[in-house]
């Protein structure tokens, strides 16, 4: 870390949401493959939504080991298609090369989420993403996302898998991560991601890089190394910096000897929050440390007057209550309660620390954003949270002002389980937030049937527009991504 | 009618049988198309089971107009793929000329059961089928039947629609009728058939024909006309007749003009069981009347010492309580109670009426048989039922011996919906009744979530040997056929 800087002290709050009753919602299994041709729609399907509403998540091909975690099942992916006043569904299995070797076996060849060491001797070696975390569109395709691995390429209507391991056309080596969560440049399009452990696995070499929109060739790459190896699953782009987030779910050898995942949340770590130039060297990097705490999930990141922000949840301790804990202390729920976080610092110091604050005291573990300010300053974010102190209890999507610090809510009530909403806006040219909150709802009191609900995303306390009703249950969603028409090949 | 015979007098008991408790059920719309790899297995599957189970069922792919009936939905198609210790499960609409132009249109355009001067002016005189009744291997295809129109053809791996109106090579016009309900020669292998309203709308004559096995070349046909039109939904074939009856189910035009579907049932008309040569010109055709009442599905036929014998379900009125009465009267329930009786009568005359017995006193409107006996002399007949007077209330599979006239039950409890059932031999060789039985159970209380259950059919009682455990709702189903292992091309 930089010497100018010296640590920073806050931590979020510890504190549990009330949670939704019922059994089910985004995160279970399915299993099926599924299309629905022209829904049925209650409510009024707004007639200036035209494009796609895509997501992948983790439904797992065969029965996860004890141990292993729900993060580590094959990606299914699921296409909600809006065009000309009518809603296609389709879900597909992503044929990545691990479902492939699975299908033909029969079984699980992969019994632990990244660790290698446990592969059937059949597979080893083989290319081993899920592509279950988020998805992206790109030069006419759909590509699924997982951390460690390049993309899956899919076709963006069918979904059927075209690519297994997509590497923009040989730019990527094969085995180049590459982040579940890109950004997309407000200014030019072009996509901007890393990869961490990115020179072999449990380097500490994160590679940083940048693709052109409508060629995909890589225009800038950085190669920095972070203070230790730890889960850098998300990240912020401004026009001019990139920001990173260190968090202390650390690489654990020893675990993985035994046996285990690749992650533990090690307590004795300092987080680590750092920046440095978009299209430079990497050089002037500058960390500066803080408590054990997470952040996971960008909500958005922005400059000001010197200073840089980033908004994202974050909890005051491990957030994934399934990712063991390094000192063997038993799951922490209220260390995992994710809040909504302003984090900040000078770009050019001295700091004495970093600066944080909350922004809402919302459980949002999955806040997004209008996706066209990815690396602008923006106004409007967007998320799926258990209703907030003092309201009934329920599930509710909330739009939320960052300049204003306040939100409108839509509680869908308490047996609704709401998924990751995603942002479309009416037009490619619409102002910041003029559009549509897309997100599935599963009703926890139908066996999981799900409806895709429709909110104007200016008037989300006054409910869906419309509802999208599936016959059945959604697919698992972790992230979604919204194409606009214009986005489509002619 | 030949003047030789004299009217029968029986009728089948009016009884209703105690139903199962819950919603849902084979009949409840899904309109999604899933596909799941690899099904769970609870149980062992029999290690000498391999083939293919296929179904096709009503599926709305939009609302039924009020009046209309359920029978009016888009066939959807369903396989069980079983092979290699692995099941697949696949679903798919058949792709009609209707489904097609529906689809486009985004709405329903043929809007009454077989009334074609409702249907929408875009698509006048285009084929109606909805193929949504039964299915049928043949010439490595799966043909999708419907009583009013020429199969559709559909890929036996995929369920992908590869032909709307399959004519076997343009031997069939493209407006003829072809029976739900055609029979394989047990001896022969080839297809017998028929269609009603043969030589157009509303007319009397019913060509029966024969298709040789292996090209599907007619080799023969006869015309022959019936006392009155009326719903004609299976046969009997024999190695040496065809068997007919004909129910007062009856064409009503009036209704018709008033917008209403094409059959009435006419308790002022009488039944009448036909007979006359197979392969010969249709001209030794005997009628021999009966009271009102009906018999839908056949289980079995058979010759014996001058004697032919009709064993089918039968109902002492309107067998479908959503089908109009022609004299206004309201649903019927008792009147469509169906039990299974045994009709024959002489040969060569002359008969004192048609003899008629209950041969089992078991409420089944869908008997089976090992298809492989579908025109010799048979012993063992299977299908779903309500628990008979005296056991605990649920629904069932029987496996009946018409010989010995008994049978043996597993019920499967007051909550499941139970399909139509399928036999499977072990082999092409397997002495009769030496298989599975499958069927489709419908978890009424898991909001109709559905298992294939396997039998062993000569031990009914002991239960399933493996249920295979779908994550969601099966396709609703009428029939089902089963494609042994040694029938799918290599």
């Amino acid at each position: 870390m930089s010497a100018t800087d010296t640590p920073s002290s806050y931590t979020p709050p510890r504190k549990m949401p009330a949670r939704t009753a019922g059994s089910g919602g985004q995160f279970t299994p399915i299993r099926a493959e599924i299309t629905v041709a022209d829904c049925v729609i209650e409510g009024q399907l707004p007639s200036d939504l035209s494009g796609g509403f895509y997501a992948t998540g983790p439904d797992p091909q065969y029965p996860l080991r004890p141990g292993n975690i729900p993060f580590d099942a094959e990606g299914h992916a699921r296409l909600f298609r809006i065009h000309n006043g009518r809603v296609d569904y389709r879900t597909r299995f992503i044929r990545s090369l691990r479902y492939l070797a699975q299908d033909r076996a029969g079984r699980s060849l992969f019994p632990m989420y990244r660790n290698p060491s446990l592969d059937d001797p059949s597979v080893q070696g083989l290319n081993r993403t899920t592509a279950n975390t988020h998805v992206l569109n790109h030069k006419g395709l759909i590509l699924a996302l997982k951390e460690d691995s390049p993309p899956v390429a899919m076709d963006l209507n069918t979904l059927e898998t075209v690519d297994p391991i997509y590497t923009f056309d040989g730019q990527l080596p094969e085995t180049q991560p590459f982040t579940a969560h890109p950004k997309i440049c407000s200014r030019t399009g072009n996509i901007i991601a890393f990869g961490y452990e990115a020179e072999g696995f449990g380097s500490d070499v994160v590679s940083v890089f940048e693709l052109e929109k409508d060629t995909g060739k890589k225009i800038w790459e950085a190669r920095i190394k972070v203070p230790y190896v730890g889960l850098l699953h998300d990240f912020g782009v401004t026009e001019n910096h990139i920001v990173l987030y260190v968090v202390p779910l650390a690489i654990d050898l020893e675990q993985m000897r035994r046996g285990g995942v690749h992650w533990s949340w090690d307590a004795t770590r300092k987080t680590y929050f750092g920046f440095f130039r978009r299209h430079g060297d990497g050089k002037d990097l500058r960390w500066i440390e803080g408590p054990a705490m997470s952040g996971t999930h960008t909500m958005g990141v922005f400059e000001d007057k010197g200073r840089i922000y980033l908004d994202t949840e974050m909890t005051p301790g491990n957030p994934f209550p399934f990712m063991p804990n390094k000192d063997g202390s038993p799951p922490d729920l209220p260390g995992s309660y994710s809040t909504l976080h302003r984090i900040s610092a000078n770009l050019n110091g001295p700091n004495k620390g970093y600066d944080v604050e909350m922004l809402f005291p919302l459980n949002m573990p999955l806040p997004k954003q209008d996706d066209r300010y990815n690396t602008a300053p923006y106004r409007w974010g967007y998320g799926a949270c258990p209703a907030p102190e003092g309201q009934p209890p329920g599930s509710c999507y909330a739009a939320m002002d960052v300049q204003t610090k306040t939100y409108k809510l839509w509680n869908a009530g308490p047996h609704i389980s709401l998924a990751e909403p995603v942002f479309a806006p009416k037009h490619a040219g619409s102002r910041e937030g003029e559009g549509y909150l897309l997100g599935v709802a599963y009703n926890l009191n139908e066996a999981n049937r799900s409806d895709l609900v429709i909110l104007d995303a200016e008037r989300v306390d006054e409910g869906p527009l419309c509802k999208v009703r599936l016959p059945v249950p959604a697919s698992p969603q972790v992230h979604g991504w919204w194409v606009r028409e214009d986005q489509y090949p002619t």
